[in-house]
């Protein structure tokens, strides 16, 4: 089993530097930072502060997404992270819902994402790519041919597939068990259907989580069930609640969403992730606790032994609470060593 | 008189620290790097990393263009490197000659590179910005109101107007005592035309230095009006070698430039920047001495004094040979001490 | 108020680092270590390394003595480790009990720690100094005239006596605030007796600290008494149990030491502040939670307060009992906000 | 080939961090730093910084000596910097000429020195030892038994033995390859009849250099004969300028130093390493020229290959010229790559 955190963008600088340093000490094995530019700051300045302090653990977006960079420009940074670290940078990849969207902007299609992935792995590596918009192939010779591990995130059929065909890892938003061992065999049988050895294939769950009781746990991790949510409703609407290719435990909890709140069933997406979001006021305390992890330091070793058994090979804290020294220090003093 | 240095993308990351630390140790004031996401790696994590060892230096691109990022993903980079180094960061933009043309693509024009200026300026200090691809103006309410110098690299008449218009400062790129003031008179006449105070405005002359003998220092440096050349060329194309806005001494020595070299007369942007390049074949020693600073010590005290007295407010070098840390150490030692 | 930690030696060093900059993040004013050259690595390179890390944070020694180094090379020492952190060092000094006594050395008298202080000071001001050993006086002409904040750690009359007539303040090695109380107004009475003005005069109350139930608390901190308890019997040894000028409260709770534990009534310096030391079989939960702070982290607001009221002008927390970074977190969230 | 270079204390600690991972990227392999406590600033908070800003140099003082810390605070402190730096720290040890004379104190004996190496090692090793002043042997339980490779400066016919007896290397304070090799000569057959087996013993030779005209040269390095010329003199006085165990070269150039200077024959050791030192009155160029390296890069290339061929396996650059970065810029672009 794997661990990491995943921060978003406001946390101060010198205090994301020790965190990571923290991180590290703990025996977390990945950082994650949220990518959405108009959201949150850039996070890619921060990768290269962190990778700088630290020696061993992996780096990457989660996620980026193929709309708002010049693909060559992508694969440039992405390249130059990669060698600066010696290799410790992943990407995980969406179709850039909240960085599209809070411009008034659409997501990029599943194939365009797909195209992205292939593009950027391929300069990544030091090799040519045309894609459309260039006359001729781009390369770029100073790159040394690094080797990026790119996970995709997914909770409808057609990205769950595409995840699994062109993927190397799934990302699962989410830490119900049930929900994670669906998602990822929809991606494995993809996968498998289209040929690759899916043998290695990697699952990460992220969620937030939180030490302590549950009443308190849950007000303070509503925000993430909406966050979620508003990716369901997107699915309910394209293949109708009852498609026989998505749970009902995924969907039903979203029912009540329709109703809509103060600010009507539209998302906020300034208040994407926000612990005080207008979002949620469908959101139940069974759905929070299922989505993420709340209780005692046993409750979190019991549950995440579950996920591993259901095919889950990374957790990653959403760590988004004003707690996060806490819970790291938790982690890896009373979790991480449960594993291994 | 302020003093920079310009790396390009190619030396290792841990060398490229060492420098900006020696950099800061010795009294230079800004380092610069190339932005040319094709030719060299993405300057902008090792912008984040010399940040994080350094004090004092402010940073920047030189130049970065209007055409490869998303402008509001270009507001959230710029802003976050702002943001994490207490605002030591500036930014030169050009058209983008190298970064577009390698891929076959074309560079921005004066007004798209106008407008650049104006919705990042807008957007890193914290405003909303609304430009033509966006439903509904961008803002970023995590931005601190960063104030953002803006210097604008120009030879040609237009866009000479367009630095004095728009800039906080025009970038020179040759170290000519004559020419930079016959351009920084152009850019300060049309910012007076348009009714700006001119009085801070800020002149930066850049090229490359050789300390020792003439002769070594023209082999080494050559690559540096060739590739003024090309610019040049494209100028003369536009206006005609003969008119009024611009002077003889810019455009006459491109002339052997037609006849062309084993590559033709087109220039090979896969050698921008590089010793070796085959780009210099109509490149005189003369021309050579003149837009560099060669020679003894003494020679880039007094070559930077006639600078001084042009107009010139920054002597940036571009640090391209080999002997970088040498050429610090005697600008650190023989020159900057000359200049309060 | 302010708020310091204190590191004993054993935790890796890249840990200490991430703490120190979390402990600097989190409001905190002080960074102290343990010097005890034989029971744990020498403090003084790691003080070097988080200096390095940090911008703020002050640093020292809790305690040095005088007895380990030759005065002058102490003098060099305190001397580079201020100049290369912009004046952030402090020491605070001691007889050297366990520094010594674990050689089979005795610790220093209080005539010899004294002068200690005002060599140390002299010399450290970049002044001329010369001590018995020497034939002539010592300095260092490239000292830059540091000020050295001076702090002196006591329990019995005559060392509280000379922490009020020498010191800038007074280490007082526990969180009683009637006895915090008692032992300030000693030393100040001292130093006012001596003609000094002892308004600013400084008094630091250190102690473990446990956030959470008693009873897992004193389990965490029991050795902290029986370390104090150690010192406290040289005082009733000295001084007679019902001497007029040492409080009962503070020399009752030893009256079971004498019986003996495992290892009789013989101090193990082997096991000096070990949470499993044999030296507590004779500490009762009620004074180990009156010589730490124990409980939720209301409690510690409170506790504090009290100390506070009695004098107290720094709290610093012996950061050993595994929870390092959760502690620093519950601190720098719920506790240092309450004091401005 | 071992490549170092050797600090004096005076030079500005970010400034030494700059030119540290300088040396690192030049290809370097030790940084050492002078030891004596008086003279400059105490080198080991400073050896710590540099050790967290490279990852392969090795560290050591050039030279310490056994008279200045308890052996138990000098073990406790090397035992620190190995664990810190993932053992990348050696001890160059003397009788503590400076150090000691300029407090007006007597050096260390030979036996003395002899002893201290022996303490040292094997207390850094987590051995036990008992050394004279102890009453019961010491051992420092936390330590984790590192190898200390320990090197010996010497110059006279005893210092020589020893260091071939108990050493792990030879300093040598001059690069003179006549004498470098007589020298080594001498310590590794004391070594063998001592009965070791001398096949890995190093020799480390430690001079100034000059790159550009002799004359400057000779200015800028006149300073070293002196400082070696008193320990000459300490030779002379001892066994006699005719003795057969001292070669003429070495000893008869300190023949003028009798007549004395302005301040006597007295070695003035405030101004020890100093380049307006008083105590040059009597060197020679042709001395100057023969004990350290001056010339175009070529002689330094030559030099060397012939101390090579002398035996010495270090050659260390004693950096104090003012041109420090610009040195080891030219060692590592043009010397360097001639070797390994």
């Amino acid at each position: 089993m794997e661990f990491g955190i995943a921060f978003k963008g406001e946390i101060d600088p010198k205090r994301t530097v020790a965190i990571t340093r923290q991180v590290e000490a703990a025996g977390f094995d990945y950082v994650w930072f949220f990518d959405s530019h108009i959201l949150w700051a850039d996070p890619y300045p921060k990768i290269a502060l962190c990778m700088e302090h630290t020696e061993r653990l992996r780096y990457g977006p989660l996620v980026t997404n193929p709309r708002v960079r010049d693909w060559s420009v992508a694969a440039s940074l992405f390249a130059t992270l990669s060698k600066i670290s010696g290799g410790r940078f992943d990407i995980a990849v969406g179709r850039g819902d909240s960085s599209m969207r809070v411009m008034g902007k659409k997501p990029g299609t599943i194939a365009y994402t797909t195209e992205f992935c292939e593009a950027i792995r391929t300069m990544v590596a030091g090799q040519s790519y045309q894609y459309d918009e260039c006359p001729a192939p781009v390369f770029m010779d100073w790159v040394g041919g690094h080797e990026l591990p790119v996970w995709i995130a997914a909770y409808g059929p057609k990205a769950l597939a595409m995840a699994g065909e062109v993927g190397d890892g799934l990302v699962v938003q989410l830490a119900d068990p049930g929900l994670c061992s669906w998602f990822s065999e929809q991606a494995i049988a993809a996968g498998k259907a289209a040929g690759r050895e899916m043998k290695d294939y990697r699952v990460l769950s992220c969620a937030p989580v939180w030490i302590g009781d549950i009443e308190t746990g849950v007000q303070q991790t509503k925000w993430f069930p909406a966050l979620v949510g508003n990716h369901v409703a997107d699915i309910v609407e394209k293949y109708g609640k009852d498609a026989a290719n998505v749970p009902d435990s995924l969907t039903d909890y979203i029912e009540a969403r329709r109703a809509g709140g103060a600010g009507g069933d539209a998302y906020n997406y300034r208040q994407h992730g926000d612990m005080e979001s207008d979002n949620t006021y469908y959101v139940t305390p069974e759905i929070t606790e299922s989505f993420g992890i709340l209780g005692p330091v046993e409750k979190h070793v019991e549950k995440i032994k579950e996920l591993e058994a259901a095919g889950v090979t990374q957790f990653t804290i959403y760590l988004t609470n004003g707690s996060e020294e806490k819970i790291v220090a938790e982690y890896g003093e009373h979790v991480i060593p449960h594993f291994n």
